[in-house]
């Protein structure tokens, strides 16, 4: 099942770029003949990898553009005058309907800014969310926000907790997506005024197309507990990080480990295949693609150091994302939810 | 270098209580031939163990009680009708300066309760902060709060910072720590308005007892960056959960991957001794202890469900903690950092 669909592409965003774009195309376009790639950039260095791959040339065209965003750009630079530049022309492609969703490894700020602007948030929505899966003991788990919103109340909580479903939904495949709110206890009575204000209402709400599952810990990410975990930016942020950090110790420990002697190093070699599928399981590649919801459009923020394994993961989200409508999901469940949690609306007083 | 000190213990506390109590004490009471140890409990259990080892007999002395706290009472509950519990005498012990610090694996909240009542705050900190020591990449790093402050503000992320120094100077043996804010980016504008007041205020103080490296991030904890990480106590216990998640996560990875093929159960057999030094690194065990700093004593907490050697590794912290005078190093330090942060106190008006 795979529809018609086009991604515009940052082609000069990321490290590797562009190289890793079009290598990230050419590994994932027979999985989706009906996608088609727009790409934004320079077409001095696109054009002659094109012309060299009549595969690619068939579901690619070029947009040309000299000017691109650096790492170096704040948001708010980017803004005044990137609109030019490769990242925004890919998001004006989506908004002017000549794509349905955008994909880029370049400089975050500088896509969110441009995002919000330019496409804005879905009503009902007061700020995108950055969601991304994480491996678990029971396959994957949706985390959001991941760093977008430093500061952010209970209705916040809420309101990410409805496009988290929507994402698990569309990405992980789950019908009814079980979503948790992350705290230090299970307990209800656990927790700050934010967590417990956001339980309350989703406790309340009667008309939810996810089940809630209340309160989390942080080590029901790795478990797998929920199939969505809701958070804060700065506590998801730092969950997010301080777990690729032990996720790397480890990885070092293990190596280090192994070459410890003879006998360990030949124990390698032989466990090596075995080896090989661990890495894999638990290589960030595979979970590359932050995505940014909430927004009237598809946008997938691919890591800026990857590769071209890497951004074809983060091309992957983006056209699941649009062949399962995510959008439109979103904006019918905040609308339904949204009247499930309101009181019915007051007649007007009759003034004689 | 070992001084004589008195540790109170709530022999009591734990699930594998009060064996793990008398079998941690026999694990390390050579190393530390001047440290005692007093036990509060039931002393038909403790009584046949002392008899039968004249070396465990030497150095412990039983003060008897029936009462013992549980994990399901509350911290109020365990106020109002502990008062002859094996967890409130061990307590009091050090209040009556017949101890000088105290060990138990009990129930969390109760002896965080206790302890703040009976032995209270130190002059200048608002409340008592957990702090721990976790394995990164370059030895351990102290990471605090890990959860007994769920909201806090600025002032109490700069009382977390001179507690930590002191305690990973005792501890990790750091002349002069590095102490770093969590945040979400390491540049100045990132973050809350908490963390950026923190380091404001960190900044400007002239006269610590260690360094102030500015904001870490997540990934920094397991890097050790820094000897010290200061978090809010909601963040903190997030940060710890998801790591230890993670550690969980690749070791059951790990451990299908060896058992995939013939090939591969070889290789676990020939690198099994550095696949034990690997494991024993990340020991969960021998970063047990989790101290509750900022009080007028030495409280370390054991986790409940630990053996002998993860008990033993709290006791030792607890007489390093002594041995160090941490309660009397953080007590000076705080006068200090609070005459060099305030302004000179104005002269009184002269009134004629």
């Amino acid at each position: 099942m795979s529809a018609r669909c086009t991604i515009a592409l940052d082609a000069m965003g990321g490290d590797n770029a562009p190289q890793m774009v079009l290598d990230g195309i050419a590994r994932i376009h027979a999985r989706h003949p009906h996608a088609r790639f727009r790409l934004f950039g320079d077409q001095a260095r696109l054009r002659p990898q094109l012309d060299a791959s009549p595969e690619l040339r068939a579901v690619c065209e070029i947009v040309h553009t000299d000017e691109v965003i650096t790492n170096d750009d704040k948001p708010s630079q980017a803004l005044r005058k990137g609109r030019q530049s490769s990242m925004r022309l890919a998001i004006d492609a989506v908004a002017e309907g000549e794509a349905d969703g955008v994909v880029s490894a370049g400089n975050t700020g500088a896509l969110m800014a441009m995002s919000k602007v330019v496409l804005r948030t879905l009503p009902g929505i007061d700020r995108p969310a950055i969601a991304s899966a994480f491996p678990t003991e029971r396959g994957e788990t949706v985390v959001l926000d991941l760093g977008a919103n430093i500061d952010c109340g209970a209705e916040h909580l809420v309101q990410f907790a409805v496009m988290g479903a929507n994402f698990a939904h569309s990405v992980l495949g789950r019908a009814r997506p079980l979503v948790g709110l992350l705290n230090v206890g299970v307990e209800e009575m656990k927790g700050n005024e934010k967590v417990k204000a956001a339980a309350e209402t989703l406790r309340a709400a009667t008309d939810l197309a996810f089940d809630f599952h209340g309160f989390v810990e942080g080590d029901d990410i790795a478990k797998g507990t929920v199939d969505v975990v809701v958070t804060d930016g700065f506590t998801g942020n730092v969950a997010l990080k301080a777990s690729e950090g032990v996720a790397r110790l480890m990885t070092t420990f293990l190596r280090i480990s192994f070459r410890r002697s003879l006998m360990s190093k030949l124990g390698y070699l032989l466990a090596r295949p075995a080896l090989n599928a661990f890495r894999e399981r638990l290589d960030p590649r595979y979970y590359n693609g932050g995505v940014f919801l909430g927004l009237k459009g598809v946008v997938v923020k691919s890591h800026g150091g990857t590769d071209a394994v890497g951004f074809a993961a983060a091309l992957e989200i983006a056209i699941d994302m649009v062949r399962d409508r995510v959008i439109e999901r979103i904006a019918v469940d905040f609308q339904r939810f949204a009247e499930s949690v309101s009181p019915d609306p007051q007649p007007a007083p009759v003034t004689p």
